[in-house]
């Protein structure tokens, strides 16, 4: 054993005897330069070693932190389990209820949101890129772009993408109006009313309302609350069942927050290219890590253009723009031909500003702030949630995004305290809002894209003693 | 008689016997005024009963010009009956052909383009407003719009039918990603696969290939060139079938130019009311009007909400920006929801930008700069086709709009002549895309709003000896 990985194991054992927890700062380089007795080299190298293993993050300037939990994994739900029960009632009331338009009473620390903090984006930035494209360009984007989109934002995309296994180029990719509009453009192509697909469970209630206008039926599947769907259970039911498309959040997904392994994705791929089932993915979050490096796609594993990889900026740089693409694989043809018979084109003034954007490295520089800031926003809400939620809450450990699933006491159901919290200025997404079936009652979706403060603080610290006070009724 | 009564009617009977022939100048009012011993005023008085008569027409600092056509009416082709006989082939591949990305060998003058020349639009203006845009919000629109639009942008959009019979409020308009947004948007909240629509024939392909890609059923109606469906068919066909929709553009129509009367729109919107069958209204070009006033739509006649009426600046100021709207009436709720699940909100940036453009007043300068443009264009079009093209050439005489419709000798077929006429570096519109019946094929759609110029007169004046030649060889 080397010194520094002496050094680490050390400070592994007080990680994980708790004598550092959770959210706390470890010593600073120097203090441990001076108590150990080590160069600052070796030092550094310790830290690096324990980052790598997740165990702390370093902030900019502020030193390390502990990231580890030891809740973590045991407090994680494990796999959810769809009922054969088909859920009660509408979840449009619900989803009305929560995103409906109303007058609120009193301001709200809204954790049901599902975009970041508009403090957390570059507005100034994209100002300046806004007004120097309307100085540059001769045309003001007045006219109709081509078909497949603005070339200029499909070429930036397509270099984001050139350390996959299989890059793309420019011509594999169309500009849709953000993400939604890529996942309709897909599904419209794709299937025809009556048709199966197949999702996760819990799986993003926007997907659900999508299939329903589509008159596609859902079957949703057992899903891993760590690593996403249950190959064994998709490709028993690709097997038996005629299944039009699957549809999945390859990174950070929604409502989950977990992150497919690379083997997963790779397995789901074979799976799908096995039985020619198009795969419908869904990677709107998978810019956000807060490991070492973006996680892949499915996509990037796709050699007969079986997957239609969807992404957007929607939820990381200008959710109104919708800027968005789709890589349609050999769906291509039919793809083009929905977007062309339903909008014509992209919207031209957007797609220009967020290709330039790219382009000068300000996309990239502020998906590097935002990941450090989001991070940062989870850990502190781990940090509550432990402190004030009741003892056998579990909570997802989401590697990127800014979506936390939490599971409650099963007597708690989350629709029917969505009032009181309401009242205390708290609204959060209930766990039922992400299935069709009669399940997720104790669960909710909370999104920590706010911006970090006392009221938010606060407000969790609240629906924590809320929580408590609930079963303490019971 | 008034003396200036008594001076129109000898002006009249001038331009009636072709002494001054269509797009010729009269004497000026100074030389009137000289000649025929009147007051300036009295000849003023005289012009402005010829223009109110739709015999001349002032441009302005240049002077009257005849509008009159011996011509007119007698060679507009009068009723269009769909036949029987389904079309053979797809339409598909003659759209490709005509609007499908191809390498063209030469620059060509392209009379099958849907938009107005950039030139005709106010780029400076626009790029200034973008620019201001962007130093006064504070937010720079990143997030997402309510799910109802920009609430500038439907204010702006109300006011300008506040001198309709029913005025809208903002409440009553859903923003869309363009016109054909709100057509599919529409389409997909009112009708389910297999439904049968009813529509004008011709009829604008894109609205047939929409209705395809939704699996309905299209039943053409039979046209009047000048006015429109004929109301009689359609409340026989209403009675007898089911129909989910009636969809019209009315105003301007594409391809045919014509406007509905306003007794029509009236009469189409109380048969529709009648039946409880939603009326689409596509009125895309109503702005662009060649006569004093902007013609009424049908949603101005709309009592029960039976009508959506979908307009968009597509056609006048910013093809590529995607700003539209739709009045969609009793359906909003269901639109609203299609809109959701399909794109989540509008482009938010260039809805902001046409807002403003409008407030400004910057959108009604530019229309009245517009209307002169493409009303001179037509009218040199005009010339051009009665001295060149063959002699038994019908067209109909749009009184707004920029396409024109050209109805040839039954034994040419502009689907053959494509290619031939693309040698000359000319590309037209054949009219066998405009309907899936088999017809219209010695028929096609020409844009009268490219920049007239030397080469747009050359290109016209060739495609008109090409169709002679045509015929001599027959």
């Amino acid at each position: 054993m080397n010194l520094y990985e002496k050094l680490a194991a050390e400070l592994e054992k007080q990680i994980k005897s708790e004598t550092y927890r959770f959210g706390e700062k470890l010593p600073s380089v120097r203090e441990l330069h001076r108590s150990a007795g080590m160069s600052i080299s070796t030092i550094l190298q310790s830290l690096y070693l324990l980052e790598a293993k997740g165990l702390v993050e370093a902030q900019p300037k502020r030193g390390y932190y502990v990231t580890y939990h030891p809740n973590q994994g045991k407090k994680t739900p494990v796999v959810y389990h769809p009922t054969q029960k088909e859920g009660t009632g509408d979840i449009e009331d619900l989803i009305q209820q929560v995103y409906g338009a109303h007058d609120e009473p009193s301001p709200t620390v809204n954790f049901a949101i599902g975009v970041p903090s508009t403090n957390m984006l570059p507005i100034a930035r994209l100002k300046k890129i806004v007004r120097e494209t309307m100085l540059d360009l001769t045309d003001a984007c007045v006219q109709y772009e081509p078909i497949t989109g603005n070339d200029y934002l499909r070429r930036q995309v397509a270099q984001r993408t050139s350390l996959w296994h299989h890059a793309l180029s420019p011509d594999d990719l169309v500009t849709t109006s953000g993400c939604m509009n890529a996942l309709a453009l897909a599904l419209m192509s794709i299937t025809k009313k009556g048709d199966r697909i197949l999702t996760e469970s819990p799986v993003y209630f926007g997907t659900l309302q999508l299939a329903q206008s589509l008159g596609l039926e859902v079957v949703e599947m057992p899903t891993h609350g760590e690593h996403g769907l249950d190959m064994e259970e998709v490709k028993k039911t690709l097997k038996q069942t005629a299944i039009a498309a699957v549809i999945v959040v390859s990174n950070f997904s929604n409502p989950l927050g977990y992150s497919m392994s690379s083997q997963c994705k790779r397995a789901l791929v074979n799976i799908c290219t096995t039985h020619q089932v198009p795969l419908v993915e869904e990677d709107l979050y998978g810019d956000v890590y807060f490991g070492t490096e973006r996680p892949l796609s499915c996509k990037s594993f796709d050699r007969e253009g079986i997957v239609l990889w969807c992404s957007a900026v929607s939820k990381t740089l200008a959710p109104g723009y919708r800027v968005g693409w789709i890589a349609p694989g050999k769906y291509r043809d039919k793809v083009l031909k929905t977007k062309l018979y339903h909008q014509v084109s992209s919207p031209s003034l957007s797609h220009e500003v967020v290709a330039r954007f790219m382009d000068k490295g300000r996309y990239e520089n502020h998906l590097r702030q935002l990941r450090v800031t989001l991070h940062h926003n989870l850990l502190k809400y781990l940090k509550i949630i432990q402190e004030y939620f009741p003892e056998n809450t579990k909570t997802t450990f989401p590697n990127g995004g800014f979506l936390l699933w939490v599971e409650l006491d099963p007597r708690i159901d989350t629709s029917l305290l969505y009032q009181p919290a309401l009242t205390l200025g708290i609204k959060y997404a209930p766990g039922r809002m992400f299935t069709l079936r009669d399940q997720y009652k104790n669960c909710l979706r909370l999104s920590f894209g706010l911006d970090w403060n006392e009221q938010t603080a606060t407000a969790l610290t609240k629906l924590g003693l809320l929580l408590q006070h609930q079963l303490v009724n019971y």
